[in-house]
């Protein structure tokens, strides 16, 4: 048998495995950062009406410009933004491929600040843009200081600040963001796909995008809006950045179907959002408990809680996963990462974990 | 104002302009070479079912696998294929783009046979593989003995075979594609986007997959399959080929809506597939009267056809337009290219090229 090995393969992709989380089929998934919660019956009757009309003309290509959609997330977005602002494509994940197409690739850095969204450096490296991994404060906080001194450091073509940042759920402030856009000479990109996670009164990057021509804020539908299995992601910038994306996306990259879904999705934004809510509220309540059993959660401004005080991370992750509990080991020593998942979803993790808590340790043990 | 060019964007983008032809809204659109019949109304209502079923999922992210979608085009191409050697993605563009980031890259060399699909050499572009222009015999036919002293000549590290040939239409042998193989010893990719319309009895590239791993064939359901909103391309390979792409893909890269329609699509495909004849029969008589009108149509074995001995492609295509008929004027000297349309489009195309045909020139003129 032929393996990939044996292949004429790029020797960069030589030894590599394919990313990904486990696919495990359990009653309680909290392991990708999903909104648990679907999609309200009636929105979900509004999509499939919008869907079923685009069908009907599925043997014409998409309109490539998705012009409807755009002027839908600037309405979404506010800020005073324009259509001719707005980008979107398949997943966060290939609007920031297309950035790294035209503002990175080869004899060009990108630098992010480690532990953060780990495919940025796989993207980084799929577009053979070298990756520099930058460290945080105490805490996986960033100061403006840190940040600076990393970009003045290395001189990166294109900066990635996830805000909050995954996987440790940490807010970063618009201090922070403020100053490294302002000493980059490169592409500056906020990610703020758990942006509406945030607690109230958060102020967005999009606020800081008025004459700052190479600031991005990206977003994404999967997560507030339920909309992960859509694959959606968008982002906001100046006009030329947008023109600059046009020339490296692939044609018609957006079908009609997706078109149609997310504008049907954010006809109703007000209604897909209101799961937000109840979802912060059920974060609130793990960062509480696990604090009440021992556990050390670090500040989350997303919809998820990372957490450390776990002495055998691999083991812990095994034993909610034998009580039907899908957590994410994401590899940082002596921590594991939980989604805030519905109140019945929250309550069988923590009942779980429970049994094997800290401050429950004397008492298992004996 | 900000303009792309001020950004820090690649120095190999500088002066570029988006690819894509004009998209205009006309009574007639035979331009892009979609299919313009419309899918059958009860295969519409199975994939409006299909895909609202998923609609109630979309919070969670779809499978990365995409197992069942796999193993519905295993069956459809038969051949004795196994899921294991199907690969998809969001256009039959994305799937050649996987395989270039996995295959080619920089450093690399592509090589494809002029005049050809023009997204091939973007594609090249985009990944940073240098791109190669080989020739072609005379009327954009390929021989084996051509092919091979191109492969011999430059030795690259992919070839592309469009067969049938877009923007040509010109068929390819199975000899060719034979030799194509043998002779190279990077990958082979025969793009077969348009083999459906091939003239009964055509054999696929399929056949020689057996024993040559690094040999690939891609689809799409753009054209056959009335999909082109749909977005999906196809290929099929060795299982090693396949375990490379897994390497290069962006995760969750197709959506649930996507894998949704075109499983439903795929349950209909002899349904779907009905169309290609009717389609194929008007090929027929576009070639049959543009002769007789004095233009000189190439060979076909696709839903469009080229045809040569237009004194003024430009202006024939303007005057075409204004009587309410889109085609493509490709570029290439003498020549412009027209789709296949229903019996309707077909007639109204070929009533106005008719007023502007060379055996009707004096009359015209007089």
């Amino acid at each position: 048998m032929t393996s990939f090995e044996d292949l004429p393969i790029r020797d960069d992709l030589r030894g590599r495995s394919p990313y990904g989380a486990p696919q495990k089929v359990v009653p309680v998934a909290l392991n990708v950062n999903e909104n648990t919660h679907p999609i309200p019956e009636d929105v979900a009757h509004d999509i499939v009406a919008r869907v079923a009309a685009a069908i009907l003309q599925l043997n014409r290509y998409p309109d490539r410009e998705f012009t409807e959609l755009r002027e839908a997330f600037a309405r979404y977005l506010g800020h005073g933004l324009t259509p001719e602002q707005i980008w979107a494509a398949n997943g966060s994940n290939e609007v920031l491929q297309h950035l790294l197409q035209a503002f990175g690739g080869p004899g060009r850095r990108a630098l992010g600040f480690s532990p953060t969204y780990s495919m940025y450096s796989l993207l980084a490296s799929g577009t053979g843009t070298e990756w520099i991994d930058a460290p945080r404060d105490a805490d996986y906080e960033l100061s403006a200081e840190t940040a600076v001194a990393a970009i003045e450091q290395h001189d990166p073509d294109v900066v990635f600040l996830c805000a909050p940042n995954n996987p440790t759920g940490t807010p970063v402030s618009l201090d922070t963001i403020r100053a490294v856009a302002d000493a980059a000479r490169g592409i500056v990109i906020v990610d703020e796909a758990y942006f509406e996670f945030a607690d109230p009164g958060t102020p967005s990057a999009l606020e800081l995008l008025e004459g700052r021509p190479r600031l991005v804020v990206s977003r994404t539908m999967s997560k507030a809006f339920a909309f992960a299995g859509a694959r959606v992601g968008y982002l906001a910038a100046d006009p030329a950045v947008i023109d600059a994306l046009r020339l490296v996306r692939l044609p018609y990259h957006l079908s009609a179907l997706t078109q149609a879904a997310a504008l049907a999705a954010l006809a109703h934004s007000d209604e897909m959002l209101a799961m937000v809510d109840e979802i912060r509220g059920q974060r609130e309540r793990i960062v509480r408990e696990l604090g009440r059993l021992g556990f050390r959660p670090y500040r989350s401004g997303s919809n998820f809680v990372l957490f450390g005080g776990v002495d055998e991370p691999g083991a812990l992750w095994q034993a909610l996963l034998e009580r039907g509990v899908l957590i994410r080991d994401i590899g940082l020593p002596g921590s594991l990462r939980v989604s805030a998942g519905t109140e019945a979803e929250t309550t069988a993790f923590l009942e779980a974990i429970a049994l094997f808590a800290p401050s429950a340790a004397n008492r298992i043990g004996a």
